[in-house]
């Protein structure tokens, strides 16, 4: 039988998928300002966060609510806690995307990233939106195979980095000390929300099975 | 009359406070490492943060006890469920001393820091120090004044923070890339680690008043 706590539950889920599939748009949008120099689309993200931080704060309201009046019990309890850790994982995407949206408009009309390294930023902008998407099915679905694929996306993540890394510390870099700045910061917010993305999953398997998946199936966060 | 309900969340307050002091601890030490590339000290940082991290377990543990078995409501509620919000920022921060230890550990026998920057980074150390104390005492006090200090002495990382970052920027700069993006990385590291802190500071002041502090007393986290 269908409680109204469950329903609530499976309410407040939607809530936070919803939130990671804007977090991962928000991204993309990000990264097209970042490519374009495109200052609009770079305001369109910072005006669009405050719904994002809004969304958060409700659903941290919901969670709330959900422990005040239904007053969960075991696995019940677990999933309202977990929903609200990840409040702040998904808040943190979300800030994230915004930062990479800020270092667009600081730079514009002139382009933050040499033409160089624009390609690392287009994938890892793919990524990014995937992860979103992919946080947003786990939360849904609760489908372990669904979390293991975040794992996959995010080690993608990671050997981009990497290899973006190993570009500005090459001998031949001749885009001098200011990109390289802007771009470790860049590649480290990518990193970061692709960490939050996999915790988010880590999270929802733990509400599932009750304990964390091992660690070489699902990596932990840096 | 105190109750168990309140002692345990003492208790549980006590747990978070000592987390604070150790995260502070640790990034005095990372960046004593980082300053003298001393290679057993950032090893000792490393093998040190698997306490905190298992201090982080159990303090998450602790309050989800105290709901499951106290079912608080209203304003105890939302502190135990603050409570849970502030293990994932004090964790963070024990996290960030650990990147800044990895830093100093890769670049060992090498200094990561040019001479140039070493005093940016022992004025953020020691400022990281005190935000981890100034947490703790905020958590055991629950003190709004405290609390305010504490965005004080984020204001001081952020202003060293922005220095920094126009000692990179200068044309001057001949310590050439590489080292540019350590030190990016790093002041990022302090600067967030000083975020949390004012975070923890939030939710401390939120769970007594029922209302975050205006944005003009205590800074949102970046």
């Amino acid at each position: 039988m269908r409680t109204a706590y469950h329903e609530q539950l499976d309410a407040l889920s939607s809530q936070l998928g919803e939130m990671c599939g804007l977090a991962g748009l928000a991204m993309e949008r990000a990264t097209q300002a970042l490519l374009q120099a495109d200052l609009a689309l770079a305001e369109q993200v910072i005006t669009d966060h405050e719904k994002i931080a809004a969304m958060s704060v409700r659903a941290e309201e919901s969670a709330f609510v959900l422990l005040a009046l239904q007053a969960p019990v075991a696995g019940d309890l677990r999933s309202v806690v977990s929903s609200i850790q990840i409040v702040a994982d998904v808040d943190r995407m979300g800030a994230l995307a915004l930062h990479v949206a800020k270092i667009a408009r600081r730079r514009h009309p002139q382009h933050a990233l040499p033409e160089e390294v624009n390609g690392y930023f287009a994938e890892m902008g793919r990524l990014a939106v995937e992860l979103g998407q992919s946080a947003q099915e786990v939360l849904i679905s609760r489908d372990p195979e669904k979390a293991a694929r975040i794992r996959e996306e995010d080690d993608a993540m990671d050997d981009l980095h990497r290899h973006l890394f190993s570009v500005l510390m090459d001998r031949e870099w001749k885009h001098g000390v200011a990109a390289a700045v802007d771009i470790t910061l860049l590649g480290r917010f990518y990193e970061r929300f692709a960490d939050h993305a996999v915790e988010v999953a880590r999270r929802v398997i733990f509400q599932v099975t009750g304990s964390n998946p091992d660690e070489t199936e699902l990596p932990l966060p840096r």
